[in-house]
């Protein structure tokens, strides 16, 4: 099949590729190549023309929680750990109740669906059942995700605590129960970060994942006290990196680390040498005042980075809404460092929310060839467009878009349509 | 008139009103009082019931170029001086063309409308006529505004340029044409940054200011570059905001100065006795690189601060983005000051995007008795808001609310259609 219309993606950082009236064609799911004509011998009905639109990669969140979207907006005034108390916990605790999860879930999974997130990677709550139905969620909306079962066995209210034995049992059963259910929708092991994993929990979860061969995700150095309380609980190591990397859960299996703000240049070295995700969370990380992640150094270094909404410490979904404040926060860092510090350019920031983030889940992101054929399609009609440039276009509809434009989502080759769970969803 | 609804609004920095259920009583286009319960005697009839709707004060954007919203979202990865060479001058010239300025104009004032901006205070270009249109649609629509013509006499492209000789008799012209015109719409004087009128034009800007008894509004200290040539120009000030203090635009009338960034000790002072406002324009000064307000030294210190969107320097039209980027960079201020300099919080940066900004306008933003009637309804539906307080439906709607959910503006009193300009745009 072929989609018609003005295609715009980052194959590198550095500028768009774009293709005015271009044809994007797909074959067994994967990108086969990008027209400016349209190739010999097609037949017209093998052309999906989307007319004016624009034509670019769906996008890819490397970090969400989803039992966290009935908060989204709310407690927008705390730091990290009284607001992961007086907020977090006690909503993540509430899906121990599989309706109440049926419920939330589903506007999960259709808040990304209309956002144009085709990628995510997703943190559950520490509950097994929930945390499928999201997974089979997922799978019948057709959006591609890794979605984790979160373990936590200390430092959390008597409401959202697991012993250590249910934690790692729980967890086995959860890759069980999922492991080779879809090509889609995975498991990954999530423990949910040091101050509330036991030494016994974090090498217990790297066990499973090496097991099982899955991923890992969780938080790193996100706020000062949170540091602090890490470095009160392992006083021997030299920093919180290194506490993941002595339990076997930094790269030992593909690893990502939630906002990696506050590293120490040993911790960047360390997280090149293993392959260590650094997700930049900018919304999330300005709310609760945590900091600026050091982007423009990691991404110098060669380190692997790539942006996630962190809903509900973040408020947006929208992965442009994400992409712009990443601009923003780096150019206000350009302008305190006297320039030292590059800032991120549309496509570099673009880049990142598509083709980089898409490096975890492999081909993912852009449309070389060979690529799986994730695409959404922009109706940026209402945007005010007349004689911009198609780059131009682009850059408005990521800083002045909302969901609104977005007017088809495909996944794997494979139109979305909007998700409904009838049959899934009990209530 | 009563408005019966879910009232919420800011009388303080400190906290939210918010009254359930409540009545809004309006009369002659002012705030009589808001109630728990309906007052005895009152007629169904006189009741607008807006159901579980939100009744909140409009807002009031003290910043913004109309001239520019054909580039919002564009030329994001420029500094100031660059950027306006490049982008903004060039589209500010086209408004010699009145039907150019007819055009992009009528989308500028629905904006506002859609938006839920009930109250602004606009840079128009260097042209009169075209000013006098923007004018003339503000009225039109029933919004509330200051609009200025620009004047600029040096340092621009010849094709943006004025002598000094006519940009004062069109200025005075632009004056007679529009002082008394409207109760709502007024004209304001706006010399657009030192680097771009010579001592003569401040001065003269400032004696027509004074003669027609009308405000002030321009540029201060927003970039680093801006400064230095303006310390290169005017050497023998102690600083930029001494500049126009020496020709009469520093409150010697009511004066705005957006940005207001990297001031003195000496100029916060200086502003707070000439009772010079700062307008803190966050997109912007984040798109742009320039910088982060001291936002929280002013209000300590009783200097006077609203919001701005800036567009297109900014590029969010719609108030609650710049309330919530507003609190997003105190925090992060807040954390890299180690929490020296207090955070805002969501009541008070909603305070100066409603009455705070409003008191450049008199008693607007609040439903105080004696406040102008200036009103929203807020359909929040769609935001998933079951269970959640009044509060934090508000906080909500800030932080993930769109243009969508303004349903109903009112302006002294007066619901406001969607504006159409039929009888006045000649196209």
């Amino acid at each position: 099949m072929f989609l018609k219309g003005n295609i715009a993606y980052t194959p590198s950082p550095e500028k768009f590729e774009v293709i005015e009236s271009g044809y994007l064609e797909i074959v067994d799911g994967l990108v086969k190549g990008v027209y400016k004509e349209k190739p010999a011998g097609v037949n017209d009905a093998d052309v999906t023309d989307v007319g004016d639109q624009l034509i670019i990669p769906g996008f890819v969140d490397l970090h969400l929680h989803a039992p966290q979207y009935a908060n989204v907006g709310l407690g927008m005034d705390m730091e990290l750990m009284p607001w992961l108390n007086t907020y977090t916990f006690p909503e993540e605790a509430k899906y121990k109740d599989v309706s109440y999860a049926d419920k939330v879930y589903s506007q999960v999974v259709k808040s990304l669906w209309k956002n144009g997130t085709t990628r995510s990677v997703i943190f559950g709550s520490i509950h097994r059942e929930s945390t499928n139905r999201l997974i089979d969620m997922m799978i019948e909306a057709g959006l591609s995700a890794y979605v984790g079962k979160v373990n936590i066995d200390r430092n959390a209210p008597d409401f959202y605590m697991e012993t250590l034995e249910e934690s790692l049992s729980e967890t086995e059963q959860f890759l069980k129960d999922n492991v080779g259910k879809s090509d889609l929708v995975k498991p990954i092991v999530t423990p949910r970060f040091v101050p509330t994993c036991t030494e016994e929990l974090m090498r217990g979860s790297a066990e499973l994942a090496k097991k099982y061969d899955v991923p890992v995700q969780s938080h790193l150095s996100e706020n000062l006290d949170e540091m602090a309380f890490v470095k009160e609980l392992h006083p021997e190591f030299e920093s919180y990196g290194y506490v993941y990397d002595e339990f076997g859960l930094f790269g030992q299996q593909e690893t990502l680390m939630a906002h990696s703000i506050h590293l120490t240049e040993n911790e960047i070295q360390l997280m090149k040498e293993r392959g260590v995700w650094a997700v930049h969370c900018a919304h999330s990380n300005a709310n609760l005042g945590s900091g600026i992640m050091p982007i423009r150094q990691l991404l110098d270094n060669g380190n692997k980075v790539g942006l996630g909404s962190d809903v509900s410490g973040g408020h947006m979904m929208f992965m442009p809404a994400n992409i712009t404040l990443s601009i923003q926060l780096s150019r206000l860092v350009w302008q305190e460092t006297n320039h030292e510090q590059d800032a991120l350019s549309t496509s570099e920031a673009f880049y990142l929310a598509t083709k980089g983030g898409g490096k975890f889940f492999g081909k993912v992101g852009s449309f070389e060839e060979g690529y799986e054929a994730d695409v959404l399609v922009i109706n940026d009609d209402n945007l005010g467009v007349d004689g911009l440039s198609l780059q131009e276009r682009v850059q408005r509809f990521i800083y002045v878009g909302d969901d609104r434009n977005v007017v088809s989502r495909y996944v794997r080759g494979e139109l979305l349509e909007e998700p409904s769970f009838d049959k899934l969803v009990s209530s």
